[in-house]
């Protein structure tokens, strides 16, 4: 009993520490594990299997909106990355150098991309000549690396997995509609898939992206009321076009400049996932995003039939379209119960010789541990119901928390008490002026999460610095 | 009229220059653009739409023997690239080295991945304790580098896109059971679902993977006589456990080294695609890996309800699960029909005001460029049957052509005119000394392919050195 405890007593809880918690639940399910090069992870089947998943969906989303995938080089030469004068002073300083090739120095450092708009410039710049070549809607899946100081798996790695949208259009009016669109699908996918809802809006000139006009956020709220900025969607106006000279002659024979956007969802969602969902036991996985949604466990395994029965509620299940495996390890049922919960598993299906007597099994649900006596001749049929439930119930305890941590501040007294006391948004009246987000920041470390696509008239000046106020924006400590 | 005939006329033909030609077919039919960065190449939407039909279908085999997914760095430390002796002086000469991270100078090089072995093994050290951690069935999707001289896009390339499996296992009998099972799904996919038919057969120590105990490889002829080696399996047997130190303990609690297999298919096999199946007009896709199995082209689509119809037949294909496209553009159908066939879809369908009225459709073969009469009425149906059909004809074709240069030498004067003059593969007897496979290769610039699985005796001597033969080889010159 003592070693059954073992893998949940190991965890940390949430309310005690919740960085220890997240980091315990990351090892303890097998999503993560370290390696020996700095700052980079080693991504496990259960954490790869969730990006698949993720994968899967967003790329179907994706290609119905006409998006196609594509494949560019990982370098980018030095010089093709100072094109854009903003955008290299973003990122110079955080990319790996690669200074040798094969057993010679190289002429021109390349740095390992840390993200691909001059590499899309310099594609575009080449294949689009005429206005019957617009729009370019081109999507690659790869990894990227920023050589960050601090690192935590998911959250903040030197190298990681995204995917990284980049368009051309024949003008402003349909960049900034794809820049929307995109990030709408985002949230929706966080939504639908995720069951984990956003805020959809606008980041100030000081958060924005380096090179873009503006850039676009979905912000979630982490359990322990941090902001999670989950995905953007920037447009980049003709800034990168001139800087690349990507032109194109128009319907009247004049050559004008593209209008550009890129948008990126990375591994970085699988820590909102966690850290959304999560409890003390584990990882809690919605049901549409989940690897493995059953995890059939039998009872008195040794007992004659058991093992069969066990085998044969699999696969009843698997035939109704649900991912569901077996326990048939010799472990005990309290420690597959413990490795269950752990991973997130959705439910859990439990057979032993009593329910077979009686011609049923029951299911619990990781989310709720509710316990549902199921006869075996609608098993699946439950089984779906059940895993539909889960879902939308995930969906509306994360809106019901996001609603319950996010609160209104009239002053600046009062806005600095609530993020002193309250973890979550808060919102308040802005002027516009980066002095005053700068002081919100040196003041509380809250940032400016977004400008929110909602908005509401709290007061008529900003409570920093009593000028006249001219948006909302949702403020908050962020990961 | 000479606006539509400039797709086609602007490749060169196979028989005049098979190397230019390749090259031609690889931009026209924009699967690859050339870009800015030594040695790397863009893969287009029509490139990589077949890199994710591969990846769907050999990653849906893999999972069937159990293999899983993970991710591991892109960054492999100078010391842990040295733990196995043979591995790193295989390597070492061709790889990238990152030596900059941010702003600061890195204490240790690190080399962008050629190859994931030592990561795989550092992970395996740390995660496998005892018997009942194996065997680890690790596979991983993701782009290696190696720092070539030369490049060709898909053949040779600085950068490229491949799976490398890793497994490690208790004993030397299952690591080697699952190198053949690897080694047969690869020849498999090859065979069915590409059309190509492979030799089976294992690399002479000569020919093998830097550090295997054994390498096995599939080898498929191109239209040209040259051989490409377009997939591997490797047996490791205890080395780089050895030098990892990766050890298990046994059921008798003895601590015992695990036995190691890796095995990898490439981009590369892409260029197989091309150059076993395409023709003057470009490129011909077996239906089960073309992206567009077939393009709906309109006559006359001008004249009414012409569009509408070549719509509603595009719908029908659709909903018969055939991968299909309209080509509603305002281009000529003779430009239609070439640039259909540069890219290399199956099957055309073409609808016009005299066919409407006939109740009919045209669908044009890519392969043989038969023409089939159809009545609308079972559309779908035929399109399957004449899709199913072209994918055996290919495998058929491929199987005639590569039988017709498999040729037979005797004597080693035999075997060098053979070389000198008809391109494809030459069987020959060998004594197993390293001394007589160079002394071919100076005098022929021909290699070793492969000791092949199904074996003859041909003559009793090894025709070089007049020795005992100990195996027949097949020899021929490769890309
Ligand atoms: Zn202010
Ligand atoms: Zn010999």
């Amino acid at each position: 009993m003592a070693k059954e405890k073992k893998l949940v007593e190991s965890i940390t809880s949430m309310s005690e520490d919740f960085a220890q918690w997240y980091t315990d639940v990351v090892k303890k399910a097998e999503l993560v594990e370290y390696s020996n090069v700095r700052g980079c992870m080693i991504i496990r089947p259960n954490g790869y299997a969730i990006w698949e998943n993720i994968q899967k969906e967003l790329d179907r989303r994706f290609k119905e909106t006409g998006v196609e995938n594509v494949y560019m080089p990982m370098f980018i030469p030095e010089s093709l990355l100072q094109k854009e004068k903003d955008h290299v002073e973003g990122f110079a300083p955080e990319v790996a150098w690669v200074t040798q090739g094969g057993l010679e120095t190289l002429p021109e450092r390349l740095c390992v991309r840390p993200t691909s708009e001059t590499l899309f410039c310099d594609f575009y710049s080449r294949i689009i000549q005429s206005h019957r070549d617009l729009p370019k809607l081109y999507n690659q899946w790869c990894s990227v690396v920023r050589w960050e100081k601090t690192t935590r798996p998911f959250l903040r790695s030197a190298e990681f997995l995204w995917q990284e949208g980049h368009t051309a259009h024949a003008t402003e009016e349909e960049a900034e509609a794809r820049t929307i669109q995109m990030l709408n699908v985002y949230a929706d996918f966080c939504e639908e898939e995720l069951a984990i809802p956003v805020i959809k809006g606008r980041k100030t000139d000081k958060e924005k992206f380096a090179g873009a006009h503006s850039t676009y956020t979905i912000e979630a709220l982490m359990h322990d009321g941090k902001a999670l900025q989950s995905g953007t969607s920037h447009n980049f106006g003709d800034g990168f076009a001139k800087a690349f000279d990507i032109q194109y002659s128009d319907s009247q024979n004049q050559l004008q400049y593209v209008h550009q956007t890129s948008w990126g969802m990375s591994t970085r969602i699988i820590g909102a996932l966690i850290m959304v969902h999560g409890d003390d036991s584990g990882l809690k996985l919605p049901p549409r995003i989940a690897p493995v949604q059953a995890m059939v466990i039998p009872i008195s395994q040794r007992k004659e039939g058991v093992m069969e029965k066990a085998a044969s509620l699999r696969d009843v299940l698997k035939e109704a379209g649900i991912r569901v495996k077996l326990d048939d390890s010799d472990k005990s049922p309290g420690w597959k119960f413990s490795e269950q919960e752990m991973r997130g598993i959705p439910i859990r299906v439990e057979i032993g010789p009593k329910d077979m007597e009686q011609n049923q099994a029951v299911i619990v649900r990781r989310d709720t541990r509710e316990k549902l006596v199921v006869s075996l001749d609608e098993l699946a049929e439950k089984a779906k119901e059940i895993l539909d439930c889960i879902q939308k119930d995930m969906l509306a305890r994360a809106k019901e928390h996001l609603k319950e941590h996010t609160y209104v501040a009239r002053d600046y007294e009062e806005f600095k008490k609530i993020v002193a006391e309250k973890p979550g948004f808060v919102k308040m009246m802005w002027c516009g002026d980066e002095a005053c987000e700068l002081k919100i920041k040196e003041d509380t470390t809250a940032t400016s999460r977004c400008m929110p696509f909602e908005q509401e008239q709290i007061t008529d000046v900003c409570p920093v610095c009593g000028k006249p106020a001219k948006t909302m924006v949702y403020w908050g400590k962020a990961y």
